[in-house]
């Protein structure tokens, strides 16, 4: 199993426009091989932001990988331009591979 | 969905013995309401340390706070002492709760 995230910290008061982003988006996961699940977290707010993260669980990093060189990854993000005042920064990506699981 | 992840700088050379300590941990968690999966991750090496987070995810985050209070949270912690010259510093918690789902 591995997770793919990517954080994004949001200007406060633009949570609703960031998540609105999100649900208007073609993601076309589920054509792909080794996709499990999406999923888009709201984690802690500071005096700064508030900190989401794009969450996806794959068979494998390989199946990851594979989809980050597709078509499919291509059509997800086409449209993904950034919409001014929302992204403090660009996004910070981290995968992880599971390495025990209960 | 809620996502609670504790986030962990381990010293270069020192993952085996890290995840050694997780793999003989009792965490009780298969008897905790709410309680989904458990997951330990590793993340990418930098060149100080690797980054490890333990992943698990809940039904909700009033699920995951009730076992932070409960007698399962204090026998999965009882045995918890810091190994020396593994951990650089304390780990971070961030609890994350799905705004969207796929």
């Amino acid at each position: 199993m591995y997770v793919a995230m990517n954080r994004f910290r949001i200007a406060l008061g633009q949570e609703e426009t960031f998540i609105e982003i999100w649900k208007n988006r073609e993601t076309h996961l589920d054509e792909v091989p080794g996709f499990k699940s999406f999923q888009l977290l709201q984690g802690p707010t500071t005096d700064e932001h508030t900190l989401f993260a794009s969450h996806s669980i794959w068979e494998s990093e390989t199946a990851f990988r594979n989809w980050t060189t597709s078509e499919a990854f291509r059509k997800a993000h086409a449209n993904a331009k950034p919409a001014s005042g929302v992204y403090l920064g660009p996004p910070q990506f981290e995968g992880f591979t599971a390495v025990l699981s209960q």
